[in-house]
């Protein structure tokens, strides 16, 4: 125990090293992690757990700005730990009735917020938004051609899925997955903010059915993962309305701005969505994984996915059961995710996620004004972030003078993974850094922990500068 | 914490009620659990923390035998709540260096145990049995026919999976969501004792290849659901062969007894399959979740579900990409369930699951010898068990001298249920009952809790029938 409330002290340290890096090699041989047949004593055990700790990344850490899940929130921590103290499983009401009912009041109340009448519709928590989306494919796919859960892919017709060519690449893996093939998952063009464009999905959703082909789902990315881009919702429902085909929101990074009464409007058209992915492990800083798939239409889920096992789903029991809420999963045992979502929700009050938010916003724009104008900066895309994603090019002054060339940019490809290395090796701070298209690797900053502040952005922005100027 | 600790003594009481059943709409108004905008104080998060464990099924109860996941190992609760607090994902060594090198670890010493040579091979910890089983599958056909990554079902013949009438609903579960149809997994039959027969096996392959469909998978069970039965893997290995068809074997739940020196020939074959799901929060007490699958082929997991996401793993890191794992999982981000096992491992060594897997498995045997001949039970099927499941009727006085036809039959099915429904109410005890095939409800004794002694094996007998003479 204090172990651990050491390490979360530490964790918000600021002269805490955010990482203790070694190589794989190096920290494989530092250390004996082999697994042997006798048993050791609690000392033993209380020296893996410091050890452990010594060498993990400080995620909560309030210049670790790596990942789009981030911080670590007190009330979701102690959450957590109850959760793994209850020790069960969500499979049914009479394993798991509070967080059943939990997850029932938790979805709805996610329901409603995504404009859904009454908070009306259906959902799971899942194990991460690349599931959820997996499960919206599953589901679009049954909703259109129900014979395909018995008869599988031959008996249908060659289904397309659309999304744009900067969405998270789990659409493409559900869809191998799925049996649907990755050929089938045309990525729309977007404009160079990243959002998709609604006439090019038109034109290649009339592409595709005038070759024979059957459109059966439009997936949407609310907040994309490396440019934080917003695709035009209304505009994509009138285009899914038009042709008939399942809109799918994937919200699982941008979901969060729901929260915000001066952000929300991102989100305008989410509630024509027939379904949506938003993870609260995200920006709402919840603990890892909480991420929950809205279903629109109720008992398509259920009927998507059920199989009547009658040893777990008996139906002569004594009390009500559509608490038993298992069948609806791919899964069989289901992790409880619910809890600390709603714990902290009950801690901050949607006012406390509003204040997260708007925070975090505020903080990408404050470091978007600094180096918009600085020397050695070049934004990637024009314009205000719209999320927390501020994407850049970090000029070393060697190549300031250079003209816009091949050469510069191989040179300049070379320039964010020396310094995240190096950043990496003080143990400073992380960001992450990534090509994107015909785009040479550049920083994309994002920030999701209300721990960090403007000194914490401008400490980045000096790191980024002491690591990178001799380049 | 003082709350949480409270609770985990109370566990272990055998004077505290197992469960404080309330129905669902009388517990959604019991309390209020409705979100609201407004922040609430720490008291009343305390509150709702004490009330929320008030009302839990206490899985870590010496008398909770509803389920194969039972109690609850302190050293597995104190790495749980250490992952909580490190907080992170196993997409990459970059943010979770040493829970990736416990995963490397621990997935190579299961192999090991499973009879690869030097463990080498393949695996994941991934979110349950179910999902392992539908990884199994993927990369089945993935082996036969790569090109379905990009070209979906379409491109290939009508492909059959195999499994037993025993086996679980997640086999057909997985068929479904893989666009493989529920019609195209074949339910091979099983003899009294739950175990696939291997020539209806072979007989309902050649059936199908005949049809000019093409056998792809046959997943065997090493310790099936509700009997505890293990296929024989020696002789479906054989067939698999012959056929040239992946063998999975499903140990899900069995698969803990591969840690005893006594038991472990139940699994033998086991070390000729392709691939294997392990769940050590089944047998081994492992809080949940924690399934393996492991892979016997290196490299496949990877090329089957590889998207190469570049914004998440650059290939121009500056450490050994090996270790980012991610890209082989159809999750994005993965939760740590490693850690819990590696720690418990460490604290009880090999020997230390080897006796509590030997003492779970004497305890059932227990079970059998006292009630094989007593008044009014019956068992469904004949002979030892071989897992720790113990089937059986309790047939109330007022049945014992009824002729077995179908008016006994139909009264007998309805003595479970209300068994079951009158433990609940009173909360002394929790055991699992289902029908299967034209077998009537019985009762599915599981004991997977170390905790447990012969005391409780005992009262559960007297609770029985204290609770159902009357019927």
């Amino acid at each position: 125990m204090d172990i651990l409330l050491r390490y979360v002290v530490k964790s918000f340290d600021r002269s805490t090293k955010v990482i203790d890096f070694h190589y794989p090699n190096e920290l494989l041989q530092e250390y004996n992690w082999e697994l042997a047949d006798q048993p050791q004593n609690l000392e033993e055990i209380l020296t893996h757990c410091q050890t452990t700790l010594k060498y993990a990344i400080k995620t909560g850490h309030p210049r670790y700005f790596n990942q789009l899940s981030t911080g670590l929130d007190m009330v979701g921590l102690a959450a957590d730990w109850l959760t793994s103290t209850a020790n069960t499983n969500m499979f049914t009401y009479e394993i798991a009735p509070v967080f059943v009912l939990l997850e029932y009041v938790t979805l709805k109340k996610m329901r409603e917020i995504v404009g859904w009448p009454g908070g009306s519709g259906d959902g799971i928590f899942s194990p991460g938004g690349a599931i959820s989306n997996m499960y919206a494919m599953l589901i679009a796919r049954y909703k259109m051609f129900p014979e395909v859960k018995e008869k599988g892919m031959a008996a249908v017709p060659r289904l397309i899925a659309f999304t744009s060519e900067h969405s998270h690449f789990s659409l493409k893996k559900g869809a191998a997955a799925l049996g649907i093939g990755t050929d089938s998952v045309i990525l729309v063009k977007c404009d160079e903010r990243g959002k998709m464009i609604p006439s090019d999905l038109e034109r290649r959703i009339v592409e595709v059915k005038q070759k024979g082909f059957v459109p059966f789902l439009v997936s949407a990315t609310a907040g994309t993962t490396v440019y934080g881009a917003f695709d035009p919702l209304l505009a994509v429902s009138d285009i899914c309305k038009k042709y008939k085909i399942w809109m799918h929101v994937d919200a699982a990074w941008g979901g969060g701005l729901l929260m915000s009464q001066k952000h929300k409007w991102k989100l305008s058209g989410v509630e024509r969505a027939n379904s949506v992915t938003w993870n609260p492990h995200k920006m709402m800083g919840v603990p890892l994984q909480c991420s929950a798939l809205l279903v629109r239409e109720e008992g398509l889920m259920q009927s998507c996915n059920q199989m009547h096992a009658s040893y777990l789903f008996q139906q002569d029991k004594h009390y009500d059961l559509s608490y038993d809420t298992g069948d609806k999963a791919l899964q069989c045992g289901r992790h409880v995710d619910v809890f600390k979502l709603w714990l902290m929700w009950r801690a901050k009050g949607t006012t406390g996620f509003e204040a997260h938010i708007d925070k975090c916003l505020e903080l990408a724009e404050y470091l978007y004004n600094i180096i918009k104008n600085r020397d050695g900066y070049e934004m990637v895309f024009d314009g205000k972030p719209q999320h927390t994603n501020v994407c850049f090019w970090y000029v070393p002054p060697s190549l300031r003078a250079l003209e816009d060339n091949e050469e510069r940019m191989r040179r300049l490809s070379k320039v964010a993974p020396v310094i995240k290395a190096r950043m990496m090796e003080y143990g400073t701070t992380m960001v992450s850094y990534q090509p994107l298209g015909d785009k040479v690797n550049f920083f994309r900053m994002v920030i999701s922990n209300p721990a960090a502040t403007h000194q914490d952005i401008d400490f980045l922005i000096e790191e980024i500068e002491r690591l990178g100027q001799d380049l």
